[in-house]
């Protein structure tokens, strides 16, 4: 069997100048080298996340920054905003941090709102809210500005944001949302291999963490920050996906922020497109569908692992069956990363020749 | 400047075809694909680890595991063995996680005995002793066997050991000497790129794990077993690296465990005679020298920055010139990894080169 390319959300393509970098000679990462490296790519990183702010790099899934958002900002109480497999997870890890976590859920495909998460927070004593921008296993983006407007009513609490996979898909302004952390992973938009967070904190985050106690090492946000000071990682850091996120960043201001995030509107209109004219369904609420990829529903029926392996056997391609609880009963095509519609209609064309 | 080969303790140099297998297509994470190689490498990894339990594979550098070792096995009181820059800062992640964590501290270079364990433990109450065995600052490697003989004296203590310099340079039985955690890091011998932590946890680790509470989620050892148990982990892991780790193990056990051993312990002697023969000290207590690196005395009063620097330009090699408080005051040699006779012999005589 030769190569598969990924059409799932993450892990997806990974490009052959992306894995060039990400295998260049090691270097000592408490060397002026490595320094060098890391401070190279601050400028365009934080243009890319849109903040005049540091971004910090942590090796780890975004996992490990979602947790460790709530290990830093959270002494009692957390509205968590559910409202998919990985959002309702966030209630779990933060549970399991010890935390009183505060359940804000409405159905899987529907939005999250603003009014709704006002209405949570009029109870008081939170100190932080999560909400998952792009619900990865739905396909459904939330409406972040209006859910920032409201977060923004009540001033002592924080906001968290997942971007893991609407990063780069389209603009994202976290010091103008008040954004308090925001964090993406590497292997959805950004098309790197998985395995490094990135993330942006704002000051008051930062000030917040320092009071919270019993913090740990590892994803102590006072410690990324006196590090980043110094062009420097907590500990010994991934080598080969900075430098593979340099290479990225070269490809990203080659092709312009704007650019970019118009090619994602385009590719992902064009599956949307694709699915509507073919009788399917899609998932989410109308109006709040994501950029990123597209949560149809299987309402022909199909027998979707039929169809992935005669997509994969025939055609080298892979898209996702459903996650969780929407299995067989939903399929999603991702449109991150480095696709181009050429790439994205040869996809949509084999799984027409696939489906019939 | 071309390639700069790296004789430091970590990162060591990465073999092409590591690299090669580092940029293998992605496969998705929670696919039949990824399941497969994450058994495939389950015997071999087992084998390697002188273990029949399993080895996990987490995300992170050492120090997440470090920290996550006390997280999940430390509700009151651990014992922090301190030889080193990293055995000292492993109390303060422990203070950090707020514990109650005490002091074992002897000079640097000094080893950790079983008798000052052991005194130290008569105390009372303690829930873990962290032991680092190979502490790579000073080149120092403490009698493993002699600590863990002293742990087994007191039956409620785990013992949590960090062999992230000593892995695969020589045979350690995590069961037989009764180890609880045992852990180590992609980028030490094993020559892997940095970005992946391995390891092993007894029984009693897990059922200890699952008694305490807030471990949170990304380093909780509970998970990593559930997740190990369906040949997943916990979130989506740096794939790269475990197609990485794949190819190694097929060098390693092409090579034999035994013939790396020899391998190593060979290296190492050539570096220790080349210093001795020039003039230099070692810097450990002897006996307690380090097979995986040699820290070096600079009582020649070298200017080490100088002689790295000529070394780099002119040979392209990279030594390192002291960790923390001892910079300057010693240099260290790494043998880890793939290094051979030829190639250690080829920077011996490029440092005499270079020191004339």
């Amino acid at each position: 069997m030769g190569h598969v390319k990924l059409f799932i959300p993450g892990p997806v393509e990974v490009s052959r100048k992306t894995f060039e970098a990400f295998c260049r000679p090691m270097v000592g990462h408490r060397s002026k080298d490595f320094q060098e490296l890391y401070a190279s790519i601050q400028p365009r990183l934080r243009e890319a996340f849109r903040t005049t702010r540091p971004v910090y790099l942590s090796t780890s899934s975004a996992w490990g920054v979602m947790e460790a958002a709530i290990r830093n900002l959270v002494r009692g109480k957390v509205l968590n905003c559910m409202s998919g497999a990985f959002s309702d997870k966030w209630y779990d890890v933060s549970v399991r941090c010890g935390r009183e976590a505060v359940k804000c859920q409405v159905e899987w495909g529907k939005p999250i709102t603003g009014e709704l998460v006002d209405r949570h927070l009029s109870a008081g004593g939170f100190d932080a809210v999560t909400l998952i921008h792009n619900e990865t296993s739905t396909g459904t983006m939330n409406p972040l500005a209006d859910v920032a407007e409201a977060v923004r009513r009540h001033p002592d609490v924080m906001l968290i944001v997942d971007t893991v996979s609407s990063f780069s898909v389209l603009p994202i302004e976290p010091e103008k949302l008040g954004i308090d952390v925001m964090l993406t992973g590497s292997q959805k938009a950004l098309a790197l291999p998985p395995g490094l967070a990135l993330f942006t904190l704002s000051q008051r985050a930062l000030d917040r963490a320092a009071q919270v106690p019993a913090r740990g090492y590892y994803f102590d946000f006072v410690e990324f920050h006196a590090n980043a000071e110094k062009n420097m990682t907590i500990s010994t850091p991934s080598i080969g996906h900075i430098n593979a996120l340099k290479s990225k960043l070269e490809d990203i201001f080659e092709e312009g922020l704007e650019n970019r995030y118009e090619r994602h509107r385009r590719n992902n209109a064009m599956v949307r497109k694709w699915a509507k004219e073919r009788g399917f369904e899609l998932f989410p609420e109308p109006g709040y569908e994501s950029l990123s990829l597209t949560c149809i529903r299987n309402n022909r029926n199909l027998d979707l692992p039929a169809v992935n392996k005669a997509l994969k056997e025939k055609h080298g391609f892979l898209i996702d069956g459903g996650y969780g609880k929407l299995k067989g009963q939903t399929f999603r095509i991702s449109n991150m990363g480095d696709e181009t519609e050429e790439t994205m209609g040869a996809l949509l064309r084999a799984l027409d020749d696939v489906i019939g």
